[in-house]
C-alpha cells in the first residue's frame, strides 16, 4: 500500500479524554476514531490489526475442534427471562423495542441463544460433545466507558460454548480451550497470566480462569506466588498483601495489575437446566447438557497489546499483529535514484507476499520518521542518500537498531516476514 | 470434518412459515435457524458459505483499491438529523436509548457515519480519492420480515463509500466498483442483471444501478431489451409490457423477476454538503467531497444463490461457495474395507488442503444419500461394496452423473478443488 493512498491521519496530540497510553497512541497513529462514548470506528490500520487477531483466533479455535457459527445481536427478551439474567444484568443490558413493541436485548454475551439453539439441535448423547464459537459484535451499556477499546460499549468478542454429556467431558473441553488460549495470547505477543477466578453474573458453580494482560493500568490486581505458580484475582481470592501463598504455604506473593482479555468458565448445567437443554443418555434418560463458555475480547486484546508494546515514539507491533510487516520510507520523492530504488523494493516485497507500506508522500524526512515511529511497523527501510549505491538503512522498530546494508541483504532479512494466509478453510 | 462431529441436523420438513425454496432448504439442510422473525443464527455450514462470500468480496474490494474499515452499529441520532434522514427512514430505523437516555440509531447503512469520519480525516485534495468498505451487521425494522435471509431485520452487508474531488473522479470510482461487482457475482455463480434504477430514500441525483439476481420469487420486475442490452427496474422505468425498448426504439422487452443483491450509487455531494465534509482544492477553496456508495447484501446473496441452485433433492452449491468441496459417504461403518478406504481418502484429501466432509455416521445408506442431496456439496464420493477393489462411485451433485472409478482417478479429479486461501493479506 502506498501511504499517499492509505486512509491514515496522524495527530500531534491525542484528545484530552484519552488517558491511557494505548488509547492515546491508537488515536494519534490513526488506527481508531471515536464515534460516541465507548463506540469506535476502526480505520484501515486498526482493521488490519483486528483481522490479524481474528485469523489467529480462528486458526486456534479450529485446531481445538470448535466450529464457527454466527448468532445474532438481537436476542428475544424471553430467553433472558428464562435464564433469570434479565434483572441481574440490569442497566448494562442494551435493549430495543421493534415496531410491534416487542423488546429485544442487544447481546452482551450469548449463553441464552446458544443454549436455546442446542436445545433444538441435539437430542442424543451420540451428538455430543460439540463446541461452537463466533467472532461477533457485543453491546454493553457501561456506566463509564473509558480507556478507548479497553472498556467500550460496542466491542468485538470471540465467544465459544462447549456442550458435553458429563463433567469429565467438560474438564477435557476446558483443558483444550485453556491451551488454545495460551497459544492465542502467546502468538499475539501478550505478556499475561492465567489466574483463578470466581463466578460473576455469568453464573455457574464451576472452576474458571481469567487471562490477564499485565499492565499498570489494569483494573484488577492479581497475586502470583514466586514458588508454586499459584495466581489469583485478588478481588476474588482470600489473600492479602504480605500473606504467604495459600497453595504451597511457603512462597511470597507478588502483586500485579492486569487487564482481563479472556475468560474460560465451567458453567455446568446452570443454563441447560434453566433453558431445558437436555439430551437422552445411553439408558434413555434425559439429562442436562454440561456446558463451558470461553470468551476473548478481540478489540480489548488489540488495545492490551498496544498498551504493552510502545515507546516514546509510538506503537511497536509484534510481527504477528502488525498491519504491515515492512515500512519503506522514501526520503526524497524528487530524487530519482531514491524514488526508483524505493519503488523497486516496494514492488519486489509486494510480489513476495510481504505486506509493505511505502511512504511515498512529498513530506520532509522528519515527518516521515515521526509517523513511522507512531505507526509501529516492525521493520523500517529508509531509502535515502545511499540509494545510488544500492544501500539503505535497516531499522528494527523494537530494538531501535539501525544499520546501513545493501538491498540484497535487506531483502534476505525481510523475506521471512510473509503473513500467514487464513488457513481456516485450508 | 467428520459428520459425527459436525453440528448439523437435517429436517424432513421445513417449518410452515418458510415459503421460498431457499428458506426451506437452508432450514432443512441445517444451514440456518430462526431466532426471531427476520433474525437468524448461522450454523457451521451456513457460516462457512458466508465466509466464502466474504472472502470473494474482500478480494475484489482490495483489488479495486478499497480499504477495509469497521464502523459501529451504534450511531448517534444527531448524525441522522444532520442528514435529514431520521424522519425519512421512519419506522424501519431501529433505535435504542442508553442509560443516560441518549438515543442511538442501529445502522441500516453508514452514509452518515462515514461522511462524518471523512469530514475529520481529510482536508486537502491531495488525500483524495479514497474508497473504504466494511463487512458488517446491519439492522432494519422490516414491517414484514420474510423469505428467510432474503428480507431479514438483522443482516450482513458489505458497504463501500468512495470520496472524490469531482464528478469525473466519481465516474471512475463507480466504473471500478461496477466491474468489481460483476466479478463478485460471477464468482458466486449467480445469474443476474445490472439494471438502471432511480434514487430511493438514499438520496442523491446521480446515476445508479441495481444488481438483480434472476428469480421467480423476486419482488422486483425488470425489463430487458432483446437487442441493445437495455435493462431497467420496471418500478422506476417508464416502460410497460408490450412497449418497445426506450433506448434503441426497436428491441422487444422481456420481463423478469429479480432479487436485489447489490446497488452502486453516485451520491454526489448530498451527504458531504449536509454533513459539511469539504476539502481544500488546488486553489485553496473549500468544496464538498463527491461521493459514491456501493452495497452488497452478503446474507441475502447467500440466499439468492441457494434460490437459484437447487433441485428436488436439495441445495447444489457452486464450487466457489460450497461449505465443503467433497462429501465422502461411507456406506457401512461396520465393513472394515469400506471404513479403511473412506478414512484413507479423507486423510489424503484433507492433507491436500481439500475441504472434505466424511459421513462416518452409523446410518443407513438411504439416510446418507438423502442428507448429501440436501447439503449440496459439489462432489460426492460413495465408498461402498467396491471398496475392496479400491473403487468408488463418483457423483457430480450438479449434473447428477454417477460413475464407478478407481480411487486414483477420483483423487485426480478432485485435486483441483483446493479452496483459495484468504489473500486479503497476501
Amino acid at each position: 500500500m502506498r501511504q499517499t493512498n492509505l486512509l491514515v491521519t496522524t495527530l500531534r496530540e491525542a484528545p484530552a479524554e484519552a488517558e491511557t497510553r494505548s488509547h492515546q497512541l491508537l488515536l494519534r497513529a490513526g488506527y481508531i476514531r471515536q464515534v460516541a462514548a465507548g463506540v469506535y470506528t476502526y480505520l484501515p490500520l486498526g482493521r488490519r490489526v483486528l483481522r490479524r487477531i481474528e485469523q489467529i483466533v480462528r486458526q486456534e479455535m479450529e485446531s481445538a475442534g470448535a466450529q464457527e457459527v454466527l448468532m445474532p445481536s438481537m436476542q428475544p427478551t424471553e430467553l433472558w427471562r428464562e435464564s433469570e439474567r434479565y434483572e441481574v444484568y440490569g442497566k448494562e443490558l442494551m435493549k430495543l423495542r421493534d415496531r410491534h413493541d416487542r423488546e429485544f436485548v442487544l447481546g452482551p454475551t450469548h449463553e441464552e441463544v446458544v443454549t436455546a439453539l442446542m436445545r433444538g439441535e441435539i437430542s442424543s448423547y451420540r451428538r455430543l460433545p460439540v463446541t461452537v464459537y463466533q467472532i461477533q459484535t457485543k453491546f454493553r451499556d457501561e456506566r463509564r466507558p473509558r480507556s478507548g477499546l479497553l472498556r467500550g460499549r460496542e466491542f468485538l468478542m470471540k465467544d465459544a460454548y462447549s456442550f458435553d454429556t458429563d463433567w469429565e467431558g467438560l474438564d477435557l473441553a476446558y483443558k483444550v480451550m485453556y491451551s488454545a488460549y495460551e497459544r492465542i495470547f502467546d502468538r499475539c505477543g501478550l505478556k499475561y497470566r492465567a489466574v483463578q477466578a470466581n463466578a460473576g453474573a455469568i453464573g455457574g458453580k464451576g472452576q474458571n480462569h481469567e487471562f490477564m494482560a499485565l499492565s499498570e493500568i489494569g483494573e484488577d490486581t492479581i497475586a502470583v506466588c514466586s514458588l508454586c505458580g499459584y495466581a489469583a484475582n485478588l478481588e476474588q481470592a482470600e489473600v492479602h498483601r504480605g500473606d504467604c501463598c495459600p497453595q504451597c504455604g511457603e512462597g511470597e506473593l507478588d502483586f500485579h495489575q492486569g487487564i482481563e482479555v479472556g475468560h474460560v468458565f465451567k458453567l455446568g448445567t446452570v443454563y441447560s437446566e434453566k433453558l431445558g437443554a437436555g439430551y437422552l443418555d445411553r439408558g434413555g434418560r434425559t439429562r442436562p447438557m454440561v456446558m463451558g463458555c470461553y470468551g476473548i475480547g478481540i478489540s480489548r486484546l488489540l488495545a492490551a497489546v498496544a498498551e504493552q508494546h510502545n515507546d516514546d515514539q509510538g506503537l511497536i507491533w509484534p510481527q504477528s499483529l502488525a498491519p504491515y510487516m515492512v515500512h519503506i520510507l522514501l526520503m526524497s520523492v524528487k530524487d530519482t535514484a531514491q524514488r526508483e530504488l524505493a519503488e523497486a523494493m516496494y514492488a519486489r516485497l509486494t510480489a513476495l507476499g510481504i505486506d509493505t507500506l511505502l511512504d511515498d508522500r512529498d513530506e520532509r524526512p522528519g515527518v516521515k520518521f515521526k509517523d513511522a515511529g507512531l505507526l509501529g511497523i516492525p521493520v523500517v527501510l529508509v531509502v535515502g542518500k545511499l540509494a545510488a549505491e544500492q544501500r539503505i538503512e535497516y531499522m528494527d522498530r523494537r530494538t531501535g537498531n539501525k544499520e546501513v546494508i545493501d538491498i540484497g541483504e535487506a531483502l534476505l532479512r525481510v523475506s521471512g516476514l510473509k503473513s500467514a494466509p487464513d488457513t481456516a478453510f485450508a
